[in-house]
């Protein structure tokens, strides 16, 4: 195990000019520092380190390359309105991280450290942190298998790294309806695949779908299940809700699906508010029942990145859906405005949810 | 379209020491030189040049690294006794690459430069073709995704690089029946999905399954089908056939398992023969009841890495099933004598399938 204390720091010198908070973006500008630590099998992971955001230099052999063997996450820290810096569920993607690595047989991260570098390095970036409405600063832990070696098998030594990127509202008005296309050619995961782990390869797979439904207007795709092409699973990055007659839907976790925390967080809000939710298979034909009889009264997306994002119009096979006359629904924006109160911290926290980072974690910097 | 001459060569001044032919592993060592070429969206493909083997740089953002688009190849090069050099069929190399170009949303590539890349990069590194017995040049010529962005979307910025590895036998002792374990659990790929396509990810998917079949004594894993969990699709990087009553038998192409070189060159070369040759869904039953009632005579992998591979045991669900009592089939011999006699230039190559390289291609170096 590597003691959270030794990670060195070396500051960057030159830094970098920082973006206007309102021509953010997302994902397009980086912090000063970065990140990194080494595994190597006859060692472990070592040499934790917290260095100037630099490329990585990779021998061409490297099988992340080559095989795909790595693994991310998303989270996000928020500024309050008194200057505080608030992490949402770290612990949750720490957690949700090592069962990736499990799956990609990627070597087990120590979860204390985890945590520690997370804080460490927002601490060194703190002046980097957006306060503005909608904004926030996404943070990118991943995992590469870096050893230099053609041939199908487990890496021998990977790089774990953290980036981070000050980002702006998801949507530029706020919370505004998303048009999505139920895919019904291209099949993103299957049940015994990785569906469930957040690894590379699962997004390359679906990039020629989405492509597609971009060029028809729509915004992102919906995945039905490989074995059946009938069960909604998820959309490109975010898990999907159903209000059908008062009840609220939501697909449950089969293995195929990535088990959001965005999704889990708002299972516990719902039943907070006493809403009636539940975690089930759901068809595309029923939900285009729903949505012919005019049971279905609102549809949302959630998601790190978007937090909630309510879905407009669908459209499958040809025949499209408009939900809600394609306006944002009552519950969708309490949801927003709850979550979002909690992440900034204008809004009680009675789940627990928010961890604090202080300015000076462990006193190393 | 880039000019094929246009390929600039800069000379490698620290040639490496090269490793005895007799120890040479697979994809460990590597050669002087490689070949890269960039692509950005306003410009097209630009500036391919020949260069000192070197490590690659990227921005930690780079979206190989967080969405795995990247597409791979693998084929040959061979020494003969008369010292010329052969590659083995690169033109359904080249055509497949631009095959799973077009899967993941990666920019075609000009098929006249790639195979002009190839003879130049190979004229380069011509001292490091083994000319051993069982001892060929693997070529991996690959494309990453390079743009420094977060979100899922294609990337606007490519490299496409050729590496090269001199490689030893696959099997130090020349053809040895391997043993295979069909797997019931874990899923590869899934019609609708990325199988088809020589990407990353495919291989990162098969990693844990892999795993758990080397803990029980089983080199590889034979996948099945992930809709019924019944058709025998291919092994981790093999092609698979089966001599039933003197019929062969290789599962149809159905867009979930790769288009082998290899394997269409087998096909081709048992029509030859007057062997008979089917095409066909074959469930793991129907094999398992050839096993059982002693109709199964031969099985075998097919691939560039271990050319031809003999199955000796199979293991599905416990129970095991010993073919050929383990040993080296007549047929499977035969095709790998052919295959391997057509690749070294010792015998006549009826089919066309060998492409000379010559020692100084378009005159460039
Ligand atoms: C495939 C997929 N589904 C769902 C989600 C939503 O998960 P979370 O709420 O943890 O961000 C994401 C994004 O992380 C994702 O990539
Ligand atoms: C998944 C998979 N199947 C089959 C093969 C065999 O294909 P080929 O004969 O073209 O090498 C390979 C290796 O390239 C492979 O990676």
């Amino acid at each position: 195990m590597v003691n959270p204390l030794e990670i060195k720091v070396e500051r960057n010198k030159h830094k970098k000019t920082k973006p206007p908070q309102d021509q953010l973006g997302f994902g397009v500008h980086f912090t000063d520092h970065m990140f990194v630590m080494d595994y190597a099998q006859e060692k472990g992971w070592y040499h934790p380190r917290i260095v100037p955001y630099q490329p990585i230099v990779l021998d061409p052999a490297a099988k992340v390359f080559h095989y795909g063997q790595t693994i991310f996450e998303g989270l996000k820290a928020y500024r309050t309105g008194d200057g505080r810096t608030l992490l949402f569920r770290p612990q949750k993607n720490i957690e949700r991280m090592n069962r990736s690595n499990e799956r990609l047989s990627v070597p087990q991260l120590d979860e204390a450290l985890f945590l520690s570098a997370l804080q460490q390095l927002i601490a060194a970036d703190q002046d980097w942190i957006p306060s503005g409405a909608g904004t926030s600063l996404y943070i990118r832990p991943f995992v590469i298998a870096t050893q230099p070696a053609l041939g199908v098998s487990p890496s021998e030594h990977y790089q774990f790294i953290i980036i981070m990127s000050p980002v702006g509202a998801y949507y530029p008005e706020g919370i505004n309806p998303v048009k999505i296309f139920v895919e019904a050619e291209y099949v993103r995961a299957v049940i015994g695949g990785v569906g469930e782990a957040k690894t590379a390869g699962n997004y390359a797979a679906g990039l020629k779908a989405q492509e597609a439904a971009k060029e028809l207007g729509y915004s992102q795709v919906l995945w039905l299940d490989g074995v059946h092409r009938t069960y909604i699973e998820e959309v490109g990055s975010m898990n999907v809700f159903f209000k059908i007659n008062g009840t609220v839907l939501t697909p449950a976790l089969n293995g195929s699906i990535l088990d959001g925390i965005t999704r889990s967080s708002m299972i516990q809000l719902l039943k907070h508010l006493d809403i009636p939710i539940e975690e089930r298979m759901i068809s595309i034909e029923e939900l285009y029942e729903a949505g012919r009889n005019g049971t279905l009264e609102e549809a949302f997306g959630t998601g790190t990145a978007a937090v909630i994002s309510p879905i407009g119009e669908l459209s499958w096979k040809g025949e499209k859906l408009v939900i809600q006359d394609g306006q944002t629904g009552e519950l969708s924006k309490k949801l927003y405005d709850t979550l979002t109160g909690i992440q900034k911290g204008s809004l009680a926290d009675p789940f627990g949810w928010m961890v604090e980072v202080s300015e000076t974690p462990s006193g190393v910097l």
